[in-house]
């Protein structure tokens, strides 16, 4: 699937194959059906910060996991918390309901809560929802070189925005990736992070992944297992010491349990790893997921009719979603890495995109491409 | 200690004795050396609900764990989710870092992401924080069978003074209790429910627990294990099928780590058990702690230095805190039943408060008092 | 249901009504059609203790989930742990499995490894399983008071005996309480203590509920909300410091999933939290759950089909189940109470009967019966 | 360090540098001053498989934490599970009380509950306890595709030897790795697995590793990033399809918290994702780490000394542990493939030791070494 911008190249465009699994036809997480992504990039202003007023770098990322509306066809859901210095809202209700009732919204940190507030607003609004109680999502990584983060910029209008379009044609399509969205100001490997996805299509389901990728230092980033971060330390500099976090939202068309889910959203950060993260401390990294239920088990995997009081045997097919999650996490984060271009936020600082050129380059060195 | 307001009495004060250990000066969370408690209160209109408009009944309670700064001097916390039907935030960061970084606060369900991005702003304006990341914590229960709730009334100046309040010399004094601050529309087992508190201290430390009650039905509550409810069922209508939550704040200067502090968490629900509530499927029910740490476990119960190596059994010291926390979590909860009068709310919605003068009939048929 | 012995009465024998649901037939776990329970009692020896000669107090407890073979026809199944200063086995992979592969077994603490070795025998040679790969669950409290524990006197013909027991129709019919299996040498309330059972039956499902109860200080004893510990303390000694630990076995034919019986689960120690425990540092408080899966939701609650897509809100029956749950368990662990005889064991330590006379006179006094 | 035997040589032997911390004297988990660490292996028999006579390719490995009594001096710990299709057993206590009061023992799966049960006799008999109550701590993974697993050959003496060693000056020098003790049978990555140890020395802390791998397919497995496994299916059989698990015990001198030491294992699984893992659903994935706590924080790091209520922030010293952890959990898993030698077992099933000459050569095609 082409989707390059500005120069910038998808992980697959450029030889790229992670994996042994195929992707699906948008390699998005838009691949699962019904599934919409939608943003609102807020970029305003230049120069030195003045808290408050900017420069501005930040957005929101929405995603639906249905066109119908989420909170009275609530989809089967978990989440997966692999280290919580973080803000993310809405977790522990996915976690012991087993439920999702609204879209999910990506942001940089300090607005996490204002976007809450809109996207409750929204299921009001625009949903028409009218039950007392509502359990918006919303997950969040930090911004904060490059964006006044401080000065909480979203509005309700753009909170509006990134719903409306993952609930139009458009939002079911093609993915913007890199600087978008919540993705906007995010950093990675010593890089410009951001926004990114990919899919897997087996003959049983499609499983997608979305990450907002905002982790990792540069000595530590492998490609597909090549050390291109040590290659490129010696003629890049980080910026800053780069902490932080990744979101991770998986959506699959499989009929399965939360705790089956929770299972598969495990393996989803084996994926980060393979890129050459740590974990660090300060970081707040979840992964969430769905399924629309559009394929049940026994139809997926042609299973006769499973009696009562007998079961089907896991090993059967979680297996492969476990494969699908992973391959399909570490290339969406490959993804962001690759589609984002370079940025220059508040007081001047400069976070440049991954040199592509470079970078296969180096691949070809070790071997690959 | 006298806290009586409009006819309404503590437990203590109508001679109803929880457990075995004694209570602190004030028997309220304050009663820990530091911590403040503030609340703002807002109720306004009558009438038919006109979202948007009213009648408002709601609020905001603060509880700050000392009177410094709590982003600089963070104090070891712990959090323990009984059932996850609620949408606090900040539990989780608390949960893998150990620590709790602001005061926390308490409101009605659908304010709780404008009072969470209210307190970000107290942090930054008010307590001077510089850092780019901040977890607010904000515990709700869902008052809408009396408040406008969709409207979401809270607004930054009712934060602000629930805040401000808490970090006073009043803050730090005897607790207003029943329909104050986020306790203002609360229901519980049938009557008026609310803000409650009570403490207990022993010769080694002081616990001090506050609660924000929701939940229960009528027929289930037992004050002291007399079924009080089965005798008031026939007199008294439950108004609507009382569903709901608890959240459950406690505060130590016994030095504990998280982990210690956790189970002390799990035990404090039981004290909730004990007033007869189930804990149904739609409730949010948390408890989270902390420790001002002004007592270690040495100093506290003269223990001879602690060689490398060596452990110092729990059973010598946690077993007593165990009961302090479920007593004063019982005699809490009762606190916020018989100190909340009666409110009429939106669409002329009516919830009684508890009836003294009755309980006391029925506890003396049942041989108490 | 008449199940007394030796002068031995359960609760509802007495007069004790808990709760507010009715009882199935036998009041016992083997209510859940298909649930088999079998006893090997093993009292041996009097007089000082000698490390592996006795006094032997001592025995097993099977429960069988069905009278087919539990390998082949695994159930869905959950664990809650409230204090885990317990040695119980299995209990990780049933948590992430979500299903149970082998019958329940409890014993004394330091039988537990044999006796799981013993099971996974059983599963070779009587189930005839040849995976190479089995999941024993054996759960345990400490009986160490009365019985020579570190001599682990419990041997294969024991375990044998218990499951073929629970494989019988015997088994499936009603079930011995007090002093008996796993029970044998258990102490609760400062009185003799060990395994109790009872049901809950609705239009809509049957749940039962056996306890293994060690656990409970003599003046913490609540019958029913009665102070009958307070009483009796005067006039009877605890024999010892009374530490200790619960095991709660759940069975049910409501078809749930693992996510579902977990939350039930959850719900039973507040039953034993209404008997006064406050659950102490040093216990192994596990509660173990599964479902026969006999009556679907929707049959059960006679709901249309469900839409793909929609769900049936947990609220509709779930607090109802958590009701049954929390009801049972409260009676199970009076009908251990108050089946158990006085015992003398090791070094002539003495547990005495609860005497139910007293017991029904401060329920008297209290304004009960 | 040199610590090849017949023709197999450790990861760092023959040139492979995981990461960019340094390994300590002996690179394995023995560089953590008072860890030792003993095996007994036992293979007997050849040809078709007679259960309850073989063959036999079995063993134990036991880890001490220092060489005093465990029980007495229990040490801070903590257990991460990452899936728990998996029998090991007493990891529920560690959780939730923070330390280990025993050995850690390893085995094949069926033997778990017998090596549990000799090494509450070893506790007894040689430690010298007389509490009734001890907590023995026993991981597993599942060897039956060599190994009689269902004939469980493991008894008292083959315990009481690995013990012995582990507590002699030769457990604490260098680690035999490879068909050793518990690791004896076990397969990885379609080869031959086992015992594997590495370590990393830092200014401020040790850390060591230690696993037993059995896990991973031949198509995944990456060295130091590089697809060896896609060489090598071409030119090597599997032999089977190969699930499984992995062990991984972690040991530092770095005084942790229990919450500090799990979230230092919740990392430990990214080490072997970097072999390129996805953990399969049939496995049982647990990490158990302690501290000898023989440097704290405070010496470590040598920082001023923490005033009440100031908090160390962990940023400055937990993500150096992290990396060390990663690093040698990837380091030993490695260790334990190369110094794998091939074996026969079972009904002649034969599982290779992975070709050093080859993987030196495909390292080098792809610009390594």
């Amino acid at each position: 699937m082409v989707n390059s911008m500005g120069g910038r190249r998808r992980a697959c465009e450029i030889g790229i194959t992670i994996g042994s699994l195929e992707a699906g036809r948008l390699n998005a997480i838009t691949d699962v059906e019904g599934v919409g992504v939608g943003h609102s990039t807020i970029i305003r202003g230049e120069g030195p910060l003045k808290i408050g007023e900017g420069p501005v770098r930040t957005g929101v990322t929405a995603i639906v996991p249905h066109q119908g509306n989420p909170y009275d066809e609530k989809v089967v859901a978990a989440v997966d918390v692999f280290n919580a210095y973080g803000k993310s809202v809405g977790l522990l209700q996915i976690a012991h309901m087993g439920t999702i009732e609204t879209p999910i919204l990506l942001t940089d940190t300090l607005n996490t809560w204002i976007v809450a507030d809109c996207l409750v607003s929204y299921m009001y609004e625009i949903y028409g929802v009218n039950a007392p109680s509502i359990n918006p999502v919303v997950g969040e990584t930090n911004g904060s070189f490059l964006n006044d983060s401080i000065g909480r910029h979203v509005r309700r209008n753009h909170v509006f925005e990134a719903l409306d379009m993952a609930r139009s044609p458009e939002g079911m399509g093609v993915v913007p990736e890199g600087n978008v969205g919540g993705g906007t100001p995010m950093s990675a490997f010593g890089f410009k992070g951001g926004i990114g996805t990919a899919s897997r299509k087996t003959d049983y389901f499609t499983l997608g992944i979305l990450v907002q990728l905002n982790c990792g230092r540069m000595e530590d980033l492998r490609v597909d297992g090549v050390p291109v971060g040590k290659e490129l330390i010696g003629t890049h500099t980080q910026g800053s010491d780069a902490r932080g976090s990744v979101i991770i939202i998986m959506a699959t068309d499989l009929e399965l349990t939360s705790r089956q889910l929770w299972k598969v959203l495990r393996r989803t950060f084996l994926g980060i790893a393979r890129l050459g993260h740590y974990g660090n401390v300060g970081s707040g990294d979840y992964a969430i997921g769905f399924t629309t239920s559009r394929r049940s088990l026994q139809e997926a995997f042609r299973i006769p009719r499973v009696e009562k009081g007998r079961f089907l045997r896991e090993e059967g097919y979680l297996d492969l979603v476990f494969r699908a999650a992973v391959e399909a996490t570490e290339e969406a984060a490959l993804n962001a890495l690759f589609m984002a271009e370079t940025m220059v936020g508040r007081d001047f600082n400069k976070r440049e995109g991954i040199p592509i050129d470079r970078v296969l380059e180096i691949l070809k060195k070790y071997g690959r491409l």
